[in-house]
């Protein structure tokens, strides 16, 4: 035989088992998405490149797959044409369209396009999937689904609370515990001010996020050896032993972020979010998990401008299942300037994993058919035939096994498709009108009147 | 302002109220393919060329999108290389991926792949988006979404009959009346056969198919021009005047048919086929819809091997809205012989151009938020946050607008998104414990208790 055929290394193929696991996710958020008003779009898998280009940085540039113009795409190019070019402009010349990047840049693109038909705040939610040409690794992939939901046009910090809820929500009914931590681009940047490092944030939140491994005196040695001077070091100290809960590390920050305006903007829409979800007293009212407001949590800093999230599971070691934040002027590049957005994305691989972990997947989201009737030819086709359909009437997923074929070959076809019931009609079974039901966990059978089938699959 | 950004042509994006409506197409004929225990897979967007090249005939090869390789392309061609090198073989040469063309390539491989892990026969369904670098035109996508299902392993006609259910089961839940029409490939062999013209038989069929517009004289002078010998026209008479039910066009073509061997067998299928379907008698008794034979049917005829089917909506004017049919060996061309396969696709845009026109798509499908509580500043929306937090818990989809601005810009907010209710709470309200709920269809205003809110939208 030909040797096997296969799929691009970092793509995948999902099988049915794996299929229905990764729709009970998506269908999951999309319920919670929906039940907050927010609405599903999408976009094309294809962008042009002029829409992409320049909006991941340098790095993100070389990782678009680009697609090459049909046709005669060299268009009449010289040979001395194309030695003279770079490979990357050769590439710009073959190529007027990649696929897309992210959810975030197509989404920015689409309110601009469409801008005259939205009613603002637009409220969207998408999940499809994006393409990049990083290099293959486990956990990594060159095309994987994400799950945004985004609100645009609106500055009001419900919207942070109500994403939190999303969160929440999502989690409590994946069954999977969480802590939801959330800090504020504001207070890093006043942190930076108040000691006159503005470029030295992500080495500050770095050192101070290794403080219960490596203690204090460690952390400070690492802030002094990434050249911040002993005087900002000593500032710095109320922040890196910050501890309690959110409403004291709330008040401690105020204190000392007390002269940066921007520091003091952040502790308060902080505060107000906190506030409003409850998460202000040691138990939340409205959440069932916990929030944390989290200083050393500094993803996203080339475009988040305000609240910054990022969800981590309790029970499962594995890094963020979810983030996201506020972003000013989200659709700025594309010439519509003004509209502030936040989001939030669920990481649908990662989600996949916890839940495999956890075995939280609930039974029916992974079984499909019900009832397998077994066939021993026409005769008793043509007789479970009308049973079958009466069975699909009733709304239950049921088959018949096409070819007169082994009962073994049958049953390790139901075994292997996991089909908890089987039904069995013989020649005796016809002639008395009745039919055979094999409960296939327990081995238990049930002759009944072919009329009563339903009863002992239900 | 710049210039609106745009997308790539043949392209589309899809805005809340048509993505709700797709989703519904998608999800009915999603849950009705799992009523018949068809169980979903995914496959990668982007397949090796090596798997998609040569599949789809020359034409096809054209009309792939292909994916340049990351990096250095150009893998050290010189220049001259490049200009000695037809545009052809560039292409080969700079890449390795495209996107896939249809799912049917791609199924096919997948089978080969994972055939170990398989229980025969495999009964799997897909939706995803194909793309093709077609001449874009009305109704014609670059980039559009295939919903196939698939028997693969098993060579019963019950395959046969159960798509035909599918057909039938979903269109009855669009609400659509549809025929549905079966042909054999077998059969046209045969006739090929009979008449000693084995490549004449698309001329015939499509003669054959005018005869309602031109007539019988008219048709046969047609069959004349196109190099049919006057002796096979007259044998083909019966054929081109067949009429009357199923049962008696079976018969005048057994009649006709009898000393072809591939032709017998072809009437013999679509009588088995039929006659499961109870599709003999005049009223077919398992479907809702009327099926038809019709010898004109010929598509897919560089693929199919058996059973052709197509339907056509009755109340639009519109092309084939769904099709199908048996393909032997489809796994050939991937070194593993001898499967045989069975399928059906709907055609997703049109199916969704008809439910348009016939107005056909459920009220729930589209509308999404059922409830919006007017902000009319922080106290108020205090007020209201715990009582959104309980509709929200009763599952009925509901917002509080984020900003608090005028009372008529969250009205035509409600408006635009067509929110069947808004709730109000303004300073008396509050004061009192209460909520004014205005129902946005027929304007009523109810004013509650607080806690019966949910009465009120129910």
């Amino acid at each position: 035989m030909a040797q096997k055929p296969g799929i691009p290394k970092g793509t995948r193929d999902f099988s049915p088992v794996e299929m229905a696991k990764r729709n009970y996710i998506f269908n999951t958020i999309k319920d919670v998405y929906a039940l907050y008003g927010f609405q599903q779009i999408e976009t094309p898998a294809m962008e042009n490149l002029s829409t992409l280009m320049g909006k991941y940085g340098e790095e993100g540039d070389k990782l678009l797959f680009k697609i090459l113009n049909s046709g005669d795409f060299m268009h009449g190019m010289t040979a001395d044409e194309v030695a003279s070019t770079s490979t990357l402009k050769l590439a710009a010349k073959f190529c007027e369209k990649g696929l897309r990047y992210d959810l975030t840049v197509p989404f920015a693109r689409y309110v601009v396009q469409h801008r005259e038909e939205l009613a603002l705040p637009f409220k969207r939610y998408q999940i499809q999937p994006v393409w990049r040409a990083d290099r293959p690794q486990k956990g990594r992939y060159r095309e994987f689904y994400q799950c945004d939901a985004d609100v645009v046009g609106s500055e009001s910090l419900l919207n942070e609370v109500e994403l939190m809820q999303i969160v929440d929500t999502v989690f409590t009914r994946f069954g999977v515990r969480v802590c939801i931590k959330i800090n504020n681009r504001k207070i890093l940047t006043g942190i930076a001010e108040m000691i006159g490092q503005a470029d030295k944030i992500v080495d500050i939140t770095v050192a101070i996020d290794k403080l219960d491994k490596i203690g204090l005196d460690a952390v400070n040695a690492e802030l002094a050896e990434s050249g911040i001077p002993a005087e900002a070091i000593e500032k710095l100290q109320p922040i890196i032993k910050l501890s309690g809960t959110n409403a004291e590390k709330l008040q401690t920050m105020k204190e000392v972020l007390k002269d940066s305006e921007i520091g003091v903007k952040g502790v308060e829409e902080t505060e107000f979010i906190l506030s409003k979800l409850g998460a202000l007293s040691a138990d939340a009212q409205m959440l069932n998990n916990a929030i944390e407001l989290d200083l050393t949590l500094a993803r996203g800093l080339n475009y988040y401008t305000g609240a910054i999230f990022e969800v981590k599971a309790l029970d499962v070691q594995i890094g963020s299942i979810t983030g996201g934040g506020r972003y000013d002027n989200l659709t700025g590049i594309f010439g519509l300037p003004g509209l502030s957005g936040v989001g939030i994305s669920f990481g649908a691989d990662r989600i996949f994993d916890v839940l495999n972990q956890l075995d939280l997947y609930p039974k029916g989201a992974v079984n499909a058919t019900q009832l397998l009737f077994v066939n021993f030819g026409e005769k008793e086709a043509d007789y479970c035939l009308p049973l079958l359909a009466k069975v699909r009437a009733a709304g239950i997923a049921a088959e018949i096994y096409p070819d007169t074929v082994k009962m073994k070959k049958q049953m390790s076809y139901a075994n292997a498709k996991q089909i908890p019931y089987v039904a069995i009609v013989g020649e005796s079974e016809l002639a008395e009108g009745k039919v055979n039901v094999k409960n296939m966990t327990t081995g238990e059978q049930m002759l009944v009147e072919a009329e009563r089938i339903l009863e002992c699959i239900q």
